[in-house]
């Protein structure tokens, strides 16, 4: 971590003038477990966010896009469930959604507009309103919430996932917390990824929905398949000013320290995301250099993250670098095959399209570890990219053969 | 099947004037394991190929197209080994190609142009050249060698796949034989798909190319992602003319008759290649109907037979079609949420965009089945198409966690 970025606990309601909650609705099937959620700022926040592009998104990502919209980029709170994605459930779902907004502003004093919905979970089940009122009713809300509030947003995660940190801007002390859950993000169709961002910066709006931008761009979307992404994916950023700082634009002297902040937080918080991948036993880095283009560095990174037969030979332990080229092959990316290099963290396997002189004992160390990077240089650009990923596994299989039941 | 496509024995050796045969080499680690195979006609064939577009091609694939390329269409023979893919070789594996064609050529006496070259196996592993000279030299061609050439071209396969039938042209008789290997075809990277096809037909080759082109894009390149082939993916027909019909253009009477047969050959081995999907227990097909596009027809028939939650689902026989929703919903096909039907066999799961009325019963009994269809009507367009997949299980994992060790 940059010196600069002082890292501290209280993940969402680290920064003043945040509070947050959660709750046991009674919507997931396990006795006692936390499925409602919600976090809320003491005034009007500037408010980004970035959706998934599904066809066929859950009712509160149109709901949220209809809000900012309708606000120009200002919300105040955010309220939602887990165990049920309110999605592919029609007229009623959008109904439903509204209804949860409702709740939270008059529980809160504000607008419905000013605030923002999520659900994640199953799709296609109606949205138990009666447990899901209840809930709202109930949630505490406090400065020191932000835990709970991530233990209500969590569905086949195994561990909680959050960071905050405290940084200088203009003289002014900021802070930026975040929060995210997903387990499944490697193909994120069921474990929708959520993650909620909340500054006491003062950020001007567009200059906060293109940074946010940006950063997704670099973070979350370098561990999702674009074309297999969840019904209800969202990202939101919440910024209060509280701060006192002048509310940032792109060419303020401190846009770049915010910029630099909040990719460290999106950063962490994806690398958690594909560590805690269903069944995952292993985090893989791929880092691929030498691209002929920014797009052609993208798919050839993911790429790598989303091949099953590679992922399954990483759960072997078996350095098995042919699933490397032919997935690099395949993926579209411009390459020129006697050009590719590729690396297992500090093993060289290929120089030039063949096998390197390496031992398979020394490929195999690395595949042992918890953690390690697959280097790619395609030789022929200058376009570079990071993604991550995780094994496939047997918990995999088993996870997704009895989610439903 | 079309009653005038009668089934016969024989596979690849069932028209006429081929024989083929396949002789363990010692190129797979199991002792005694077939792994050099040919087939030869008795006269130059007209003669077309389709092969992976992956950017890593095998030689093998390099040296078919060069050689396709410099007959304009002719070949005679065609030699493989399984066991070694000869991909990721430099310029010793382009070698390794010419010197297995040179082998074959001068075995039966003809051009080494005239001789295709397949391999399929581990990436990065230089031929044994000494085993496969051996093996060439041993091979006995016979005209009942068809299931001994299937046999020599498996892989992972847990059964051989074969077909031959027979038919009338003009009223000449006509035969039409076929094999394949395959069993990780849902991602192939490894599992190289190989077909050959052999004809007594005489064909013109551009007819031919074309004809084969057409078959291969709604067999085998529906069981395949597009963008996850293997680096040696290669489809073969050869026809040798015997029939004595005239060369069949793409006018001629003749024609459709040939490509229905064609086209029957093609998806039946397609069929059972998903069929025998690595650790498969079930085929799967889908059927999408309504789609604006036949590339949006195409795209979403086979983002279902791919997306591995729906697949792991589908294992564990779980009715959870939210999944389906979403995964139609990333693939990028165009396609409305409210307009959306989805039938599981015989039950309707999904009308409207949100759940039809059905029992979790009735859905679990059409999942419980070794074979079924799932139905999708997007209901926006006129275009339709069809996929073949397989779930995906323990038994995938096993396989491809330890395939290289």
């Amino acid at each position: 971590m940059p010196e600069d970025f002082r890292s501290i606990p209280g993940g969402v309601t680290a920064p003043p003038g945040f509070r947050a909650g959660s709750t046991s609705a009674g919507i997931k099937a396990e006795a006692g477990a936390r499925d409602v959620a919600m976090l809320a700022a003491d005034q009007r926040c500037t408010a980004a966010g970035t959706f998934t592009t599904s066809r066929a998104p859950a009712a509160p990502v149109l709901l949220c896009k209809e809000h900012l919209l309708a606000t120009g980029g200002y919300a105040q709170a955010l309220v939602m469930n887990s165990g049920n994605a309110n999605c592919s459930n029609g007229e009623r779902g959008m109904l439903d959604a509204r209804r949860m907004a409702e709740l939270a502003a008059r529980k809160l004093g504000i607008s419905p507009q000013d605030v923002l919905v999520s659900s994640t979970g199953i799709i296609g089940r109606p949205l138990p309103m009666e447990k899901i009122e209840r809930g709202i009713a109930t949630i505490e809300l406090t400065p020191d919430g932000g835990h709970l509030f991530t233990l209500g947003i969590m569905t086949t995660d195994t561990r909680p996932k959050e960071i905050a940190i405290e940084f200088e801007i203009e003289g002014k002390t900021v802070r930026l917390g975040g929060t995210t859950k997903g387990a499944g993000m490697i193909y994120p169709n069921m474990a929708t990824m959520l993650c909620y961002l909340t500054t006491n910066a003062a950020l001007d709006t567009a200059f906060q929905q293109e940074v946010l931008r940006r950063a997704v761009n670099d973070s979350f979307n370098m561990i999702c398949v674009d074309g297999d992404m969840s019904t209800n994916d969202t990202v939101l950023l919440f910024a209060n000013g509280l701060a006192g700082n002048a509310p940032l634009t792109a060419d303020a002297p401190g846009a770049s320290v915010f910029e630099a902040a909040l990719r460290h937080v999106t950063r962490y918080l994806a690398r958690e995301m594909a560590r805690d991948g269903e069944g995952a036993t292993k985090l893989i880095e791929v880092v691929v250099r030498g691209a002929r283009t920014d797009a052609d560095a993208r798919r050839a990174a993911r790429s790598l993250t989303i091949s099953p037969i590679l992922r399954c030979a990483i759960y072997g332990e078996d350095p098995n670098w042919g699933r490397v080229v032919s997935t690099l092959g395949a993926c579209g990316a411009d390459m020129l095959h006697e050009r590719l290099d590729v690396d297992f963290g500090e093993v060289p396997i290929v120089r030039g399209g063949v096998a390197a002189d390496f031992t398979n004992e020394a490929a195999k160390a690395v595949l042992a570890r918890s953690e390690f990077t697959i280097f790619v240089d395609l030789h022929v650009g200058f376009y570079s990219a990071t993604a991550w990923g995780c094994d496939m596994t047997h918990g995999y299989i088993d996870e997704n053969a009895t989610y439903h039941r």
